[in-house]
């Protein structure tokens, strides 16, 4: 194993307080300081769909998810680093989290072969051949000029097998030394990644082995890849609870907001999901009391706001009836105002969560919020959830 | 024929400068001053496509079209009525001028038929049937409040014959009394439309005849349907000298930026034209030399804005390779940036066409304008007017 370079975290995580599991802290970065927890709003290909960097700053965005994978295929990293890195091409200056790829990769299925080498597949755009391996996908992400990187890791299905969880498990930290080997970047942050499916030894095992590796934070991965609800909660608490609590935790790919709020219960400090942004092209919009249809009849006449108290921009200066409207006839504008509500939404949630730390009545805000939110029906999210692993190739 | 009801016009044009026939001038409206020549960016369906309300004040505009054909289908004018009317449903408190539809209907082909009584058509959306009449198309500009509504007109093609245009004039006039007597709002102008086709003398005798019903402002119809750009200008030009000069003069569907120049030239003050928006939506992007298709492969790396000097928004904050980029990967923040960036340069030319004449020094700006901007190549344009024609009842 590589002798472990010696440097200072290029990224400081501070508890400010704890209440249960629960923690509000701070992340000190290059970029200033980030409040925790937080939500990651999904730019897959250096944009969050339907906004612009400005109204996701207003939307409270800190901190922004971008996909190597889909970079690296379009319009390639390289291209970015000409252009000034991630930041000035995409017009953010805000935090910039890159994933590594690996997750689009595994959820690529047939299109791809995986070795201890690394993974061979096909582009989700034009067929051709690419080759990523721990070492590139560093590249990669010190070529975008991202603040925080993660590990190549391999990320199995939640039918996969004990075996087959171990091997993926084993060599998920394989790389992981790799990539913390090729690392060179002093201003880019490196996040290790802990695997072992929905079994507590491998991951308590995984968790020890990414830790004595040393990252500058740490992430839950293969979490929300189509297990149960039960199951998924189950895991991420044990998994939380296993990650070293000087740094920030992560909780990759999660989630809707009841499981932000378990996120947070369980400890994790950091979230990013799609479904904000994706449900929100669909017509969907959050509200306290769950997920509506905007679509629907219902809405044709609705003077009001998406949702009475919001202080999105959306709601602000749009009635729902005109919501309706746009989405009826298909206005590109009608897009930016659902998601511009929803990831206000789901930021307004994270702040409303450390605030509730901050005044140790966590576990009041958690109850309440379950109370009132009517979470999406467990068949229909599990169908959607599968239909959406198998169309997301070409998806955020 | 109704006697003409007397009352104060809700709009007055006051002509501040002639140079040749090219006027500078301020509309004064219940919304304010608006300086003439203005352009109107299209929105069809209560939004201009890819922009939000703030963003099309900010590229310069002051009064913006909808289409009460649209609007009457989805979401239907009372609709809007109940919500406020169109400025509060859109979020829009400059200028509205709508349309009465004839247009639309009339490109609609054989899916609608007229007689003196009105337009009986079908729905483009649900093949439904409806029944358009002088006395409705003012029924529903009134109900949306519109500040400027237009009579009913029968529009015909390029190709049409003598005798066709000549019957589609008169029934224009008879239904532009109908259209008059049928309108009571004293907080909404009427503007009168001139037909006549591609014939001098059918012109000049709907110029009289529609003048002498007296109107707040005076339209040229029946320009840019197909025709070759030389007939254009000929008809615009002699249309123009005979309209009425104490009125606001408004030039229907014209156009590209040199025939925005050209009917600035003849004399008008007031255009519309989907183009901007439109071709924005296909990377096609309008500079000082004329329209590039951004989305080609040498626009890959380049790291300047669209046009260097442009004060637009998406000039001030985006290269031109991530815009590239965006259009590639067919994220919707694409089409914005360009809409933004055509906009904004309709509105430029406008305002530097204003300027110029107050200056006394129009031919000089025309000359120079046109030694640099190379127009789309004729057959190309009259290929793409066609293919649009022919696919309009879906678009805006």
């Amino acid at each position: 194993m590589a002798i472990p370079v010696s440097r200072e975290s290029p990224l400081q995580y501070h508890l400010v307080r704890q209440d249960g599991q629960a923690r509000a802290g701070v992340l000190h970065t290059r970029r200033g300081q980030v409040p925790t927890p937080f939500f990651m709003p999904v730019a897959s290909q250096a944009s969050v769909k339907a906004l612009a960097p400005d109204e996701v700053r207003t939307c409270g965005t800190r901190s922004l998810l971008v996909n190597a994978y889909h970079l690296a295929l379009r319009p390639g990293v390289d291209l970015v680093a000409k252009q000034g890195g991630i930041h000035r091409f995409m017009g953010w200056d805000g935090l910039v989290l890159s994933d590594s790829g690996g997750f689009q990769v595994f959820s690529l299925g047939g299109l791809r072969q995986v070795n201890d080498e690394g993974v061979l597949f096909r582009s989700h755009i034009d067929g051709s051949e690419h080759h990523l391996t721990p070492e590139l996908a560093i590249r990669h992400q010190e070529a975008l000029g991202t603040d925080i990187a993660m590990c190549l890791d391999e990320c199995v299905a939640a039918d996969a097998s004990y075996e087959q969880v171990q091997q993926a498990m084993e060599r998920t930290h394989r790389w992981a030394a790799r990539c913390k080997e090729a690392h060179r970047t002093s201003e880019q942050a490196l996040f290790g990644i802990v695997q072992g499916g929905q079994y507590t030894d491998q991951r308590r095992a995984s968790a020890a082995q990414i830790a004595a590796l040393g990252f500058d934070g740490y992430a839950a991965g293969g979490i929300s890849v189509g297990e149960a609800k039960a199951t998924l909660y189950r895991v991420a608490e044990e998994t939380a609870g296993l990650l070293p609590a000087e740094k920030a935790r992560y909780l990759m790919g999660v989630g809707s907001p009841e499981d932000l709020v378990e996120g947070v219960a369980f400890g994790f400090d950091m979230f990013d999901c799609a479904l904000p942004t994706r449900v929100a092209r669909t017509g969907a919009v959050y509200t306290r009391k769950g997920r509506v249809d905007i679509t629907a009849a219902a809405f044709r006449e609705v003077a009001g706001p998406l949702e009475e108290g919001c202080d999105c921009a959306a709601c602000r200066w749009s009635s729902t009836a005109y919501i309706h409207h746009l989405f009826r006839a298909r206005e590109l504008l009608a897009y930016r105002l659902a998601t511009l509500h929803n990831l206000r939404f789901f930021h307004r949630l994270m702040e409303e969560m450390r605030e509730a730390i901050l005044a140790e009545r966590f576990q009041e805000f958690r109850s309440r919020f379950h109370a009132i939110y009517q979470p999406a029906d467990e068949g229909v999210r599990l169908g959607n959830k599968q239909r959406w692993l198998e169309a997301r190739r070409s998806e955020e």
